[in-house]
């Protein structure tokens, strides 16, 4: 999996307060390929954001400002990319994670 | 955004069958960031694994043989790889595109 190695490369911002945080990167391609069937594909992408951000709140305490989204859209792929960085106070175990 | 970079630089199978296929790829990083803070932190990345899918399945019908995941962990940090190939008959709008 050369995933690793793709996140190692991203380039984190280099203070230490930035490193030491605890961080969730979720990353979402949605390939439609709608030139191969000539069928317009519904764009779900935004939806599965909404969604994908409320699961990660069932497991750590994170409000709006620790939240970055990104999203790009070429042709019929759609890429979108939620950075959350986890606060420190948030780490107690949830509820849901021992359930 | 190097993201649509590293999406196409995924070496895919090159039958066109294969190709052709409208996929969904999700990948989740967990950097715990553990050796800064020295707090033991929940892995929490495989309950994220069951939710996300339960998402995913809202908005299209998948099987079980539409799904691979790989999971793999080096020291504080876990990385999910989900690849969802979505079957052709799936993509009419489910109720919830709609919602």
């Amino acid at each position: 999996m050369g995933l690793f190695n793709f996140f190692k490369s991203k380039p984190e911002v280099k203070n230490s307060a930035h490193i030491a945080k605890e961080r969730l990167q979720i990353i979402v391609s949605h390939q439609r390929n709608e030139a191969h069937s000539g069928i317009k594909k519904p764009d779900f992408i935004n939806k599965l954001q909404d969604d994908i951000l409320e699961v990660v709140k069932k497991y750590v305490n994170i409000g709006h400002n620790d939240i970055k989204i990104d999203i790009d859209s070429q042709g019929d792929r759609s890429v979108l990319e939620l950075n959350v960085t986890i606060p420190e106070e948030s780490n107690q175990p949830k509820q849901a994670l021992n359930a």
